[in-house]
């Protein structure tokens, strides 16, 4: 599909605006969802000229997490490129990655007569891991021909970073995680799958060595577990590709993270709502597509406080006019996953979607919500491709044969 | 899925008839689309008892030639089978192509001092066109081991089919085009691409240079720019794939041509939708699927003529008791594509489908627009997918597994 895309690509000067309200799929409670509880006078206007329907974020039943949420909407097929849980933590954490880099997500943990004690090291204090992350930082720069990029997460997480001279072989990051999931048993030790995952096994077991020595004195978080050992996955690039020069606007550093990924330029942006629309407006003549994220409405939703999501989601409906005024061609409002607050977490469930241009039928969806979408003229469709019909509104594809 | 429907078929005496009314799907002016605005008291009586829904011809946010969204409509997923641009062209201008054969789109064109002065001659008028096809006819009936044919189009443009004596090798149409696309630029030779196409490149080279040299006194039209170089798609046909015995019935010779691609009878027919209803009515008896193609409504699409699509759509309305006078077992009545008179050209969004037939649950839709069959049993579904509906329908389809 993406090849049949990429062959009937033809450029101009549209832009294309992708407003993604992470998580903002919900279920009934007391017979509304959140985006039926809401009073969203603004999306109901914009529904009315617009084409709606539910996307699918991987498949029918299946939960997204961010990675494959957020690909879909980008127009890959998550099922096609996964992405590593090393690689997204590390991403979370601001960790700019390339194609030479090899990303794990690690535990401290504590180790005694060489079994573990505590997988989480007692969840000791963020404050904690962030001196034991400077400390290991400063001692262990590199190991053999790999730099050693270390970044601190919450309470007993962080991830490292082996970063390697040269672009890294298809298949280097097969070696398993070195947690063995239980306490009482030794961790494992790090196996590389194949030849190309034998330098990464080999500076994993000395990475390991080195900590456990640096940490040795301390008391709980002695030792450190190694997980979802993953490099970059080689995805083709959103330029590429779709032939758009993409700018994402994202507070938190994962979203960023997931659009570098697709090749998009991911400048930091601090504040919320307001102030990326503002840095939208600044960057407007600059790129072909904009994505921005919005993750508030997720983590309402994540946390069961149905009100407070649907708040984030009248919010939101209060800058459509700000949106509306930069003028984009094609404008995408959807999310990138359900996150239902009866369920405090991802689900499965389609996500509303509108794409509002020119050239839609319109006028079936009496509001932006999932009963109202269900109506429209997308029906229920795959993720990836809301990004076609996006291009197609945008007069960015060719006619396919004669 | 043509393999599963293949082991299925089983055969009896029903007739399964499909009208196409040429790019029929259409979006709002002034509210509403073309089929929504036009008066259609048969089409709403017939709709009532018909299950609906809305077919993707190719793909979400693909706008598809009427190659591509003829094979659909026949059965065929369009992604998998390309009709080259020389072949279209030659069917347009009905030459009866065979598996021997490659099709080449050709300008007449002015070349000055070895440079290309003018891609198209100066648009000459047609006549001069035709004279000079003639005159190419009459002076070269074979190159080397083909034969060689002319057929003119309208001002600057006409095909030439190679003939070779036995069917040809599956590549060996892979010959680039001689446009260089610019003017003042020398027209490029035609190269080979892998070993089959040698002898296309070869033949092409000579025909070049034999055109250069009859037309070499022409003021404007002394050359030919050769593009499109493509052989037949070797298309499993409609008999073998589905069981069926098919008659198509269609004014213009491109239709008439793809039908025939698929292995279909084509006889000529001149006249229009009374014509063609008559047509099948005298060759009822003989065939088991009837392949009915109305042009217009896409042509006035395409001139952007809103009223005149519309008043096309209603005179097919007016046929209706006609055609079901017939007494087809399955009437499907549909478009191969949507050209909405607001685009002025063929367009990537669903087309209404119908299909009358004893065993449908209907009752949802009540015309046959857009948005009336957005509420459909069929749901929007691709183009492929209409054929085996027809097909189980008619009680052609033995039950999968036990």
């Amino acid at each position: 599909m993406q090849e049949l895309i990429k062959g009937l690509i033809q450029k101009n000067n549209t832009k294309i605006m992708m407003v993604v309200l992470d998580g903002v799929g919900g279920l009934p409670v007391d017979g509304k969802t959140e985006l039926e509880a809401a009073v969203t006078p603004n999306l109901d206007n914009l529904v009315r000229t617009s084409a709606t329907g539910l996307h699918i974020p991987v498949a029918y039943g299946i939960t997204p997490g961010s990675g494959p949420g957020h690909l879909g909407i980008f127009g890959y097929n998550p099922r096609e490129w996964q992405i590593g849980r090393g690689v997204l933590e590390a991403l979370g954490l601001g960790i700019e990655l390339r194609d030479t880099d090899v990303a794990i997500r690690c535990n401290f943990s504590t180790i005694q007569e060489g079994l573990v004690k505590d997988r989480r090291a007692g969840r000791i204090p963020t404050e904690k891991n962030r001196e034991l992350t400077r400390r290991l930082s400063e001692e262990i720069k590199g190991i053999d021909e790999a730099e050693i990029i270390f970044a601190s997460g919450m309470e007993h997480r962080f991830a490292v970073v082996l970063r390697f001279p040269e672009p890294l072989e298809h298949g280097s990051d097969h070696v398993n995680d070195t947690d063995p999931q239980k306490v009482g048993k030794p961790p494992l030790k790090p196996v590389p799958a194949n030849h190309q995952s034998e330098r990464v096994a080999r500076i994993a077991e000395k990475l390991i060595d080195r900590i456990a020595d640096i940490l040795k004195d301390e008391e709980r978080a002695n030792y450190a577990l190694l997980r979802g050992i993953s490099q970059v996955p080689d995805i083709p690039k959103f330029q590429d590709v779709f032939g758009l020069n993409a700018l994402a606007v994202a507070i938190y550093p994962m979203y960023r993270g997931l659009a570098r990924l697709v090749g998009m330029e991911t400048p930091p942006v601090n504040g919320d709502i307001r102030e990326e629309i503002e840095f939208i407006r600044e960057n407007w003549n600059e790129y072909d597509f904009f994505f921005m994220h919005v993750k508030k409405v997720d983590s309402y939703g994540e946390d069961g406080n149905f009100e407070a999501k649907k708040g984030k989601i009248e919010e939101f409906d209060g800058f459509i006019p700000e949106v509306l005024s930069l003028k984009p061609d094609v404008l995408i409002i959807t999310g990138d996953h359900s996150t239902p607050s009866l369920m405090k977490e991802h689900s499965w469930h389609p996500v509303p979607v509108m794409i509002h241009a020119p050239y839609v039928l319109g006028g079936v969806s009496s509001r932006f919500t999932e009963r109202e979408c269900l109506k429209g003229e997308l029906g229920i469709l795959p993720a990836f491709n809301i990004l076609p019909l996006a291009l197609a509104n945008a007069g960015r594809l060719k006619k396919f044969g004669a």
